[in-house]
């Protein structure tokens, strides 16, 4: 079954009575957003057009009534189609005043009596707008306090509504089947570029909307990057390739990875494969309500350590995942976000093994009150040898 | 004939030795970048994982030597395998200290006696760090300026060597070819989704790396929208339908646009097509060396009016194309830009007609002394009407 596209009006009335919860608590008059998964999860304002950096957009959100687009006249009609009542446009671009006057006499209205601003400025945040204008925004409204938005928003968005879980989970079943395929057209492409290419359109065919991210390699023996776009290289025997997607269905992501190896496999690899599938393990099952993004890092981290792993800089194991390819929070040491119903994970175990290789694993789930629920369909347990 | 991939090194020198030079006009001690766009450009660092919000990258550019990546320690073999030298590398995510300290460090290290950093702050840039991040990194770099370097890398990027015109000129070949076989397969397709999707495939067939970018739609007599995704819409009879794509190959964008209609059209917008169609003649007669962006804007503006086009709040009428879906400059009256053999650009005509219609017409050309010279394969001179 193909979920349905966009949300009903009650789920983004039922975003913004959280929001407003919350700001009340923080004694915040306003917030305002900028950046593309913020203004899509108030309204749901969903289009690639944010791709081009030209044009600013924005939404502002009282501390009572509704939100307040403030966005380019080229982008009205497709915000008119969402729950926004309240837009205001400006013709952009406008190099003198790129909608500054129009966001500056917007949050002037709606703001009351704190005149606190909030909006997202902490960790993985962006200021997607010129710094030159958000300081002559700042000028203008000296009276007014500029506060970070980001624990607020990462509490409201990291717990998904069913309605969001159901469109992860239909693309993380959409690419697990592509994925369980794949040994069978792999061997008919020569290249690295060749099997990213057929991967696409197999994706593509099976339902995805977008494959938006694709990263991944092969190499003699294990990969070494597992970041970069594919080499115009054949594939040959002994080859071990990883491919990590982000697809995308209505807007929402799955974010996982495969391991093959090509007719043949070393005891390293395979030792390699068999530690991070059991990491992976672990931290499912220290994936529950009540235990922190920290404890998942470490009932993997444990698995990895006492089977000689040497370790890896990427910094984490896995991270919250839904409208962007990764999100707050992360599996690692530094992050006690207390796991709650509703959250969806990646697990990424990563290891490095014998010289300079990595071998990384990656599963995507949702936490359940009764445990966590698996949304990709589990990697096979052993390295596949594909032949 | 595909071309190669990457570039060779010479192309980095010089494109470091121009920003140099520009920076001793300027007195810039070092300039640093957190884009993906300005990494790229000097460094030919290429991957999907900027779509991922979570880390900080930065590249920091010196008055004389070479440039130095202060990048998280998961990107360092991707970046090793650059003609980067100097990487210096954190564990990332750090939520105390991501990056910063290294950043402030090597600023401090790479900058001479001016004390005048730049950055990209002025139209069409983003912070692509946590703005407390910056705040952070200004306060401890108090006796430093802070100067707006976009002009310097808008006047850098905007003109293309040929190797960067191959890749743009190879990915428009491709997509031109897919718009001009699209008649043959179209009615095999019931929903504006499968429309959508079944052109993303046959892009990918035809040698695209990625269909980043496609929006549009179908409407009756015309569509009102050209930035939304899909709908789940049966197309019918007497839909016009419009699909533009950014497609890229090698990191390099496309960006155009084609319109048909289905089985029959009427006269209007028939009409409007043609008159989109004589502005973009017109905006190709002007596109010559010595004249402006703005220029380009009025002789297209000129055909549009002169017919009786309503006019439309988009605020251009084509842009600047290459390493992101549109760059610098605007084809706009605010934009005086002198046109340079090596720009590329796209023309892109809009009206509204009717009751609430559109009509958008796109082509990417690049500037030559003897005149533009045309990337994509020009549209039909009528409507096209598929049957």
């Amino acid at each position: 079954m193909i979920p349905e596209r966009g949300f009903p009006q009650i789920e983004f009335e039922q975003r913004l009575e959280k929001a407003q919860r919350l700001m009340s608590e923080k004694d915040l008059d306003v917030m305002f957003f900028c950046t593309e998964a913020e203004v899509r999860y108030f309204t749901g304002f969903l289009t690639q057009f944010w791709q081009s950096p030209t044009r600013p957009w924005f939404l502002c959100l009282p501390r009572k009534g509704n939100p307040v687009a403030v966005i380019p006249e080229i982008g009205a009609d497709c915000m008119e189609r969402t729950w926004i009542e309240d837009i205001r446009t400006w013709s952009s671009p406008h190099p003198d005043d790129d909608g500054i006057s129009l966001l500056q006499e917007t949050l002037e209205e709606l703001s009351g009596g704190s005149k606190k601003i909030g909006l997202p400025m902490g960790p993985e945040s962006t200021l997607r707008m010129p710094f030159q204008d958000f300081k002559m925004l700042q000028e203008r409204l000296k009276g007014y306090e500029f506060n970070d938005a980001t624990p607020l928003i990462q509490k409201l968005r990291m717990v998904k509504s069913e309605l969001e879980i159901e469109k992860i989970s239909h693309v993380c079943q959409l690419v697990s089947h592509v994925f369980e395929t794949l040994p069978e057209w792999l061997l008919e492409e020569q290249t690295e570029i060749d099997v990213f290419r057929r991967f696409k359109i197999e994706c593509l065919k099976e339902g995805v909307d977008d494959v938006s991210y694709l990263v991944g390699g092969a190499g003699m023996g294990g990969y070494s990057d597992i970041i970069s776009p594919p080499k115009d290289k054949n594939l040959i025997s002994g080859d071990v390739l990883i491919l990590d997607t982000g697809c995308t269905f209505d807007g929402y992501f799955c974010d996982f990875d495969r391991n093959y190896a090509l007719q043949k496999a070393d005891d390293d690899v395979r030792n390699a494969y068999r530690v991070v599938y059991q990491a992976t393990d672990a931290g499912l099952e220290a994936a529950v309500p009540g235990n922190t993004a920290a404890d998942v890092f470490r009932a993997m981290n444990r698995v990895l350590e006492t089977n000689g792993a040497k370790g890896g800089q990427v910094g984490r194991m896995g991270h919250g995942l839904g409208m962007q390819l990764t999100e707050w929070p992360s599996n690692a040491v530094f992050d006690n976000t207390v796991l709650e119903n509703g959250m969806v994970l990646t697990l990424e175990p990563g290891m490095q093994f014998g010289e300079n290789k990595i071998m990384v694993h990656e599963e995507n789930l949702v936490i359940r009150e009764e445990g966590p629920q698996l949304l990709t369909r589990r990697a096979p347990e052993e390295l596949p040898v594909i032949s």
